[in-house]
């Protein structure tokens, strides 16, 4: 029997679903003729629409940041940790949307839709989407909804960039900007780990360019390396040897090539696991989204330049291990806010768990979180 | 035409190979009949056979350390950085010994060599060996060459891990010890990185359960994820920015999936000529021998009751950015000798390469090898 759901959750919710029938024009030049996009919400609504909150999500998220889909639902959603009644991004006051990006796999246009007027998926024609084309897709989603501004857009990792793109496209429409375990642009190492990703999936025969669906086949080798690899870079060294060590799964070494060490079975399970409920050609899409975004790239590299027509408060937020997206990363993004003279508050926590520590309810980031959201909440009332 | 060979160079060396006809028994309870071992030398054994050095390889390398094999070579030795005349491993003065481990793929015996008395490839039944299988091998090939000693046995990574089996297991015929850019075991994560590199070799249709050579076929991609993987841990977060940045190879995005970053193209280039040079059960072995190496894990995990057997002095060198094992792991190491009172010179060399500076001739690191080198001769004399 499944665990009563806890009272300081959001409860059961139900994916929404909206439909856009005028064309939305890309940055690779090509156009989207209609599209769809699957979203939740939390909380309701207040009376002058001042408590309106955009979520968004990492690479492998969805819509589904909180909450349960049914009373039977084991697993919570993403952000469940932040998300509900008391919580940082407390539903009792603010009214949440948590929505699929462009290109995704849990009900959005994407490689795994058909194609509008044909019985083809889109599969690998699905245009490269980037964050600047989510945030535009996302402000479609705000005007459907009678959304007239956000007091905060948050999100963490490639959330975080997204969120900073909202601050620099549409600064009027966004009061509070919450970045965390972000980076201005990825590094050379980050994209070299997201190529050799990209790799694992391409060089699987069943990936077939991208046509697998068709083919009824699912390039499960591939997708497990990648998030395998992917996974590594999430956790840190030191979470690492807490959680495994070098600890034998058998009490003693194989000699073979079968799993000798936790951290071998962990991994797989892990990337097993993520085939059943992620995309591959949605994966190879969110992995280049995240090699293009580079918002300074306009402004001759001045991130600061950048950020200038911003004119949200900021809050931004690292984790102490985090590798994938280091403190340094944030320190980026806060030095170009303050030297374009934003407003900005920066925190780094101190965290052994690398960079998922962005979805773990430590409690110094909670209390940060919280404490942020207060005044995000004292400034609408 | 092709350069000169520089003066600095041993030149022209020869492969040579030894056969074994007394059986070795492997850690793994398995027994090797027979088998050979291809080596080279460079300089020349004196009259007391005081001058003898061992260099042991890491996990991609073999016997051809330094100097060229034709005229036509384009290409030294591995370690061509630091064994020559006048290098830090100078080949006036001394003599060196370099081969190819057992489970190599360049003329020792190992998956690609064929099992005694058949004409079938050892391929995937080839046991799984273990640094101190190594040593032992590497022992009798030293008798086999009648030397009594060695004044220095040297090596990098997992070159630096037989270094350390050799001083606990031969603590009489090793003078010195070079251990470099080492660990006295792998952590979790090196094991994960290890693991995915496993898995993408297995997931390779094309490996045939290890069989490939029977099948005419070679697991082309999976040897080259692998690699590429393994390459993105050799250098540091910082020389890779400073090599490629976030360059675009063809001036723009293309938003599509073929390379748009310098270092994306790097990469595949790196990984598809490595699989030109290295074979894939070899590859399969050797990772295993990193994450089996822990000689701790026989003395209740007290690296310093392991080494306690040891008479040799030891000089450690670690590399500020390698992230592949950091100067925290070569500290774990000179911490566990001072505490077992052993002597112990230790260097950390500011550089930015990462876990490859220990192939590169970085003038202090080259400065620090000569100046310990000058005492490893003046202990000869």
């Amino acid at each position: 029997m499944p665990n009563p759901i806890p009272e300081d959750s959001v409860g059961i919710v139900t994916p929404k679903s909206q439909h856009f029938s005028k064309p939305l024009e890309l940055e690779c030049g090509k156009t989207l003729s209609e599209y769809d996009i699957a979203y939740e919400t939390y909380g309701e609504l207040n009376a002058n629409g001042s408590n309106a909150i955009l979520i968004c999500h990492a690479l492998s998220g969805d819509q589904h940041a909180a909450g349960y889909h049914s009373s039977e639902d084991r697993k919570a959603g993403w952000w469940e940790s932040s998300i509900g009644p008391g919580k940082p991004i407390d539903t009792h006051r603010f009214y949440v949307v948590s929505l699929n990006n462009l290109g995704g796999c849990k009900g959005s246009t994407g490689p795994n839709t058909k194609i509008p007027g044909t019985d083809k998926y889109w599969g690998p024609d699905f245009p490269i989407v980037t964050v600047k084309d989510w945030v535009n897709s996302q402000h479609r989603l705000m005007q459907e909804l009678d959304i007239t501004h956000w007091c905060a857009v948050i999100g963490g990792s490639l959330g975080g960039m997204q969120v900073l793109q909202w601050s620099i496209d549409f600064p009027d429409l966004i009061k509070h900007a919450l970045v965390i375990a972000a980076a201005p642009k990825l590094s050379a190492q980050n994209i070299a780990f997201n190529e050799v990703a990209r790799q694992a999936i391409q060089a699987d025969p069943d990936f077939h360019n991208g046509h697998y669906l068709e083919n009824n086949s699912i390039p499960r080798r591939g997708l497990m390396l990648a998030r395998m690899l992917g996974h590594i870079t999430y956790l840190s060294d030191d979470s690492m040897r807490d959680k495994f060590g070098r600890e034998l799964r058998e009490g003693k070494l194989s000699f073979g090539f079968d799993v000798d060490f936790q951290v071998e079975s962990y991994l797989r399970h892990q990337g097993k696991s993520f085939v059943d409920r992620f995309d591959a050609n949605s994966y190879l899409l969110m992995t280049k989204t995240l090699d293009y975004f580079d918002p300074a790239s306009e402004c001759k590299h001045d991130l600061s330049v950048a950020v200038s027509p911003s004119t949200a408060k900021f809050m931004v937020i690292s984790f102490t291990s985090d590798w994938r997206f280091a403190p340094e990363r944030s320190r980026e993004i806060v030095k170009a806010l303050l030297d374009a003279g934003k407003q900005v508050s920066y925190v780094e926590v101190k965290a052994d768990q690398g960079h998922d520590a962005f979805l773990i309810p430590i409690p110094h980031y909670m209390n940060v979180f919280h404490g942020y959201m207060n005044n995000v909440y004292e400034d609408i009332l």
